[in-house]
């Protein structure tokens, strides 16, 4: 026998039916707040995650399904989104579109090559958007608005928006060579990874999961000291607006995400729901001016966020939330004898045509089990055909919550169904 | 610059919208005919492909993405989706479930390394159905009807169904045997593939491209003389179910599919659109008995189909089909000033949140240039707030397609508009 490959999952139709429900959600939020959809391949040269996601990342370092095609390419399937949607803006020359910013979302699977465990597999599902082409505070804060609504929208409660600013380059330059100046007397007593960060990208060692609890930490120069005044202004400016909305929000200096091209606003959603487990973040995003141009287009603002669907599920649960998951069958049909099946086969076809969710009988069972299938289906409406039936040309139709009966003739039979549905599902 | 890797495509939001429309039909359909959904990794253990799909198909042999994770499994990204949904099936032990048979569909992107061309590319995305555990043959007959619904269903006419039997086992065994015989006498003239093929199955002989102008390739054995008492009366009565539902099919003892599991029931739909370029084969499927056990289940019979979303478009064009893409705006707000811009923020995230589609200006735009982003738009409503507005705590709301205007207080703006959406798309 063989098995589903370590770190994935499959996700069975009971499940299923919770991923299209949270999926059509969200695609109706992004419809609200007027993002459009893209979709990039699952994989692309390795060169744009080098360049893109930032070479001192764990991300880069050790976690990338990297491997070379038949004609010597080297590809790696993606284990983010943004550093695909921001090549196709820049392939495509998205930003000389008349509508600006640009304002995308995404779904779909992501590839990342870590130790499995609850709310962590190797294959994972992201939802994500991204706004390109506007340095707005007021974009800053939809973007977390769009995020916290994401979960909001499902009847999560215990969320916490935590967020930081990271300042801009200048800022940056200021606070990281604080960074290098605090941490380098105790570089030694660092561990190997962030000995190396020291040098690459100081910023990360504040994010070390290892040196989390080592003294320096606790009294590392903070961001918010070295934000020059434009950063500042636009921190403030992007919290007013969070403000206006009534949506509450912590501040947290030493959020600073995993992706090496953050800047000015970054922020993660955490849940606090009892039971969730270990890794509370849901979600995060943050701006990332520069990025366009790193990947080759004209210098261009962006900011994005995305969420694993996986972890949105696992907080549902948490919180006890049942989706009102849809699951009744309209129609089945009970069939007896062979020319009973035929056109049994033949009305199911009709039926289904013209809008009614119908099934019938394909393992030859006898009446009695029929039924049973039918109830185990939930079937609204069963009919019954036999020979008898046949003969005179009539269906019988039971009403199965009711438990009314009543003949009908096979001609009258769909559109009587469609009139005693109507108001429910029998779309046209 | 980086660009997608050869052989894939980005797909932007102005087609999103249309493979939102087709895979919104096609779970549309799955659940009329009583389908569900399952998910499975985009990589599987490479052992499955080989198994599963066969060792002598050229997705085995030439198109495959295959490579090692870093914890030294051979992964191959999935090249079609039956293998893996028959994995699954036997891993979760779906054998067992009450309700039989088991019908599965799913959606999502498969890999091939071939050489790309129109309506070819190395990522594609498949519709497909499985149906696992009935060997009845209203059910081969119900998998036609419900394949070519995906195409009527949006419209498409230029369609035909080819049909076939490759018989069961003792039916291809004396098949198999004639082709042999049949063919050796020729072996040298053959291509070196179908030399390889003769030996190891010869069926796929049949199949090749390059020696389809072989003059022992027309008074090649049909399969036809072959099926012995049970295939044939199966083969028939798949046909009577057909006929019963008004299909009309042709029969071509040629087709004989690319995978090495098929028996007795082979189709294709093919488009017969003018335009619609070299390939012709919308999609296919067949039945597959067998399968599960080669896998490491239970003797469990198996029939499904898989169709490209790509041909699909493809055949949507070349049959000059406009899909009904909705793309409008409810709300666009136009703001001036500081605090009117505050104020239309918070304005565009109630109305967001109680359902209303709404977008505002992020680019610092004057008023006149706002007004012009709202015709882009096509916003059905144009809120306008500025400093005198906000003084009064009014609003002006402009119904574009009437041209009509009002004022309306802060307060009363949110449910007057969703009053004049309704029966539109504010749903809540």
């Amino acid at each position: 026998m063989i098995n589903v490959p370590r770190g994935t999952e499959d996700i069975l139709p009971s499940q299923s039916k919770k991923w299209q429900y949270v999926e059509k959600r969200l695609n109706d939020l992004s419809k609200r707040f007027n993002y459009e959809e893209i979709r990039t391949p699952l994989f692309e040269s390795t060169e744009l995650f080098q360049r893109g996601v930032g070479d001192t990342t764990d991300i880069v370092q050790k976690e990338m399904y990297t491997f070379e095609d038949r004609g010597g390419r080297s590809l790696t399937l993606r284990p983010e989104g943004t550093a695909s949607v921001v090549r196709a803006y820049v392939q495509h020359k998205m930003f000389g579109l008349p509508q600006q910013p640009t304002k995308l979302f995404y779904f779909g699977p992501m590839f990342r090559y870590e130790r499995p465990q609850k709310g962590r597999t190797r294959q994972f599902v992201q939802f994500g958007i991204e706004v390109l082409g506007s340095a707005d505070p007021a974009i800053d804060a939809e973007v977390m608005a769009f995020a916290l609504e994401c979960y909001k929208t499902l009847g999560l409660k215990s969320l916490r928006l935590v967020v930081n600013s990271l300042g801009d380059a200048e800022s940056r330059t200021n606070h990281r060579n604080a960074l290098v100046d605090h941490f380098s007397p105790h570089k030694n007593e660092l561990c190997g990874d962030c000995q190396n960060r020291l040098e690459k990208n100081p910023l990360r060692v504040l994010d070390c999961k290892k040196d989390r609890e080592h003294p320096a930490m606790k009294t590392a120069p903070s961001i918010f000291d070295y934000l020059n005044d434009y950063s500042r202004t636009y921190f403030e400016e992007v919290k007013t607006y969070l403000e206006k909305m009534d949506i509450p929000y912590e501040e947290d200096p030493n959020l600073v995400r995993g992706l090496d091209y953050y800047n000015h606003t970054a922020f993660e959603i955490m849940s606090d729901a009892e039971g969730f487990g270990a890794i509370t973040t849901l979600s995060g995003g943050g701006r990332y001016n520069g990025l366009v141009q790193e990947l080759g287009g004209p210098e261009t603002p962006g900011i994005g966020f995305a969420l694993s669907i996986e972890r949105l599920l696992l907080a549902l649960e948490a919180e006890n939330i049942l989706l009102p998951v849809e699951d009744s069958l309209d129609v089945y049909i009970v069939a007896l004898g062979t020319e009973a099946k035929r056109e049994a086969v033949k009305l199911a076809f009709d039926l289904r045509k013209s809008g009614v969710k119908v099934d019938l009988d394909y393992m030859d069972k006898k009446m009695k089990a029929q039924f049973k299938t039918a109830d185990r289906l939930q079937a609204k409406i069963v009919f019954v055909l036999g020979e008898d039936e046949l003969k005179n040309n009539q269906i019988s139709i039971k009403h199965m919550e009711t438990g009314t009966q009543i003949e009908k003739s096979l001609e009258e039979a769909i559109p009587y169904v469609k009139e005693s549905l109507r108001g429910g599902n029998a779309d046209e």
